[in-house]
């Protein structure tokens, strides 16, 4: 996977203070429609919180797209850029009320919940929305697994459901989330049998639901390959007509680092390679980028971001690759092995590929006084 | 450990929006003079990254502080605030050498390096400097300790001290963590003793060292006790007698956590309190403040802040505290036991205690749309 021809130009041009990540909105807009393509039954609610520069909420929303915010500023963002609140979702299951009381009073009128004092929370701030309940899932396959802080069982989802109405609330769907930077397209297979199973029992109950909400999970290219778009287009409808029939829900999908993740890349530069023993011999190659810089995804080393370096394609040795600031935990890779070149100098400018999500918003302040990240969207 | 009148005050207030961390000048500067009380021979720099606020600056340099600075910014908010370059070093040893010049250029004569690339930059850059070699050591006893990322063993430190001259450079001291919040007073010893040590066998190669940085690790207090200002300074100047005898060096401390960290209190509110069945069953505590908002030590659980509630003195039960984002990984505590009162609300105001060091300015930009941690210095 190639740099794109926008930003090898970006980089061609005298040098920048680094580090910085330039982003290509052509290719956010060509990976939407590349997702539209793929699942086109499906509503794309975009995952602001991956990226929420205002060239891509706005690039998106040209294209047609519904936005999933997950924070009062960030569905403030939308409304100032225009997007009207019938295309904005409130996903985020840990609201405060007075926040909930804001969305409701801007417009906006589907929620997610997965807990009882959530959906009283709704019922008291956002009364008469739609509201969907979110279910726990396993996360396997996911490099960044989201099952435990988030969702409840089936059986919870069904009592909670089935009282929604009397908190003055619309029961209008499940979710779930199969884990961020899910590898595995038949991971979702489980999860809308257990949505379709729960549609069918509260059908019964004279609940009817109307959406599935498919969550995000949509990967972006790190170190490892994934599949292609068009397979996970294909598990998710086969699992869909596979558990649903002809009983079709309207389908909701929030992808955000599928659609950012690979559109950005972070110049930065190398800033001390040292030779260390303390515990083992190792080359440590220090970067002025680092996990309170922008990198926040490299905790536990989840995120194996694709590293180029101007001097690749010869020898290479292990290396040992850690962020700038005085923090002993600020290392990004120790355990996943990553060979650099040899020759690799000090004062050498080197890419973090596919570093379009999560990153730029989630700089520190002023670690160490050093200043947050900078973006350009080209 | 109550809180301060002042901040009682503060508290006491009509509500501010939360989270926000409140800091207590005086505590600040009650602090720094037990420090100096405890060692009086001791030149104290503070750490500024503990927290850049330019209130603290102000007031540690009206009681004669100096100042450690890890990066051009702080440099600058330092000079901004009138502090003379002469009271200032830059101790972090990872440093782009056009920082170095800035710092050069703007008269700073104090610099760290623990690598031969490191003292190279230092030549080229700062041609004349007093520079100082860190040693690594085991940070025994440290919650937060800093020893494999920095420091340099002490033969290769022995080697490169002698080479500094060539470089251009006054060889000029020693220094080592014994990593931050260090509970154990005794840990300096070693330290002492390994640079005693380097110190004579350097002079006996005709390289005279003047300095001896005694690192950080003074204490905040957390969830457990820790010795009293007074027993460290104890221990480290019986340390020093024994190892340097009557050929007693400049002696530097860099406190930060030390200095501001039980100065601060941060107020955040329940957001959500749920019983999750996920792996095992547990009551969940969400919070408007988390890993990303301000906590980046809770990070394996590494600091383990005290907290309060209106409702302290009842009965409890164990609680997983966790952020408000949409990270799995955004949790406080799942595994340190942290017993809440079992009628907490959502709505609760609580305190996080000592939060004054490494929370403000280490905040996300706008992680899930949050705008960052808020301070408020009186």
């Amino acid at each position: 996977m190639q740099m794109s021809e926008k930003i090898l130009q970006f980089l061609s041009e005298p040098a920048r203070e680094t580090p910085f990540l330039v982003l290509d909105l052509d290719l956010v807009v060509e990976r939407y429609r590349e997702v539209k393509n793929a699942l086109p039954d499906i509503d794309v609610y975009y995952a602001v919180k991956a990226n929420p520069a205002d060239e891509i909420v706005t690039a998106l929303a040209d294209e047609g797209s519904c936005f999933d915010v997950a924070s009062i500023p960030e569905m403030e963002a939308c409304v100032r850029l225009g997007i009207s609140a019938d295309r904005m979702s409130y996903g985020h299951t840990i609201k405060k009320e007075s926040d909930i009381a804001k969305a409701h009073a801007a417009g906006i009128d589907l929620f997610a919940f997965d807990s009882a004092a959530e959906m009283e929370k709704l019922g008291r701030a956002a009364p008469g929305s739609r509201v969907f309940c979110r279910l726990v899932t396993k996360g396997e396959g996911a490099d960044w697994p989201l099952s435990k802080k988030f969702g409840f069982q089936v059986e919870i989802a069904e009592d909670l459901l089935a009282r929604a109405k009397n908190c003055g609330l619309q029961p209008h769907g499940i979710s779930f989330h199969v884990g961020s930077q899910q590898t595995d397209p038949e991971q979702w297979d489980a999860a809308i049998a257990e949505a379709a199973a729960l549609f069918r029992t509260l059908d019964r109950k004279g609940v009817s639901l109307e959406l599935i909400n498919l969550g995000g999970g949509l990967p972006a290219r790190y170190l490892n390959d994934v599949p292609t778009t068009a397979r996970y287009g294909d598990a998710i409808m086969t699992a869909m007509h596979k558990h649903f029939g002809n009983q079709m829900p309207q389908m909701i999908l929030e992808p955000g680092r599928g659609l950012v993740g690979d559109a950005g890349v972070i110049q930065a530069e190398v800033v001390l390679i040292a030779e260390r023993h303390n515990g083992k011999a190792a080359r440590w190659v220090y970067l002025d980028i680092g996990k309170f810089g922008g990198l926040p995804e490299t905790i536990g080393e989840a995120i194996k971001y694709r590293i180029t370096t101007p001097r690749d394609g010869g020898e290479t040795v292990p290396s040992i690759l850690a962020g700038p600031t005085c923090e002993e935990l600020d290392v990004l890779y120790e355990h996943t092995p990553y060979p650099l070149p040899k020759d690799l100098q000090v004062g050498d400018r080197i890419e973090i590929q596919s570093a379009g999500a999560y990153t730029w918003s989630y700089a520190a302040v002023c670690f160490n006084g050093i200043p947050p990240l900078k973006q350009h969207v080209i």
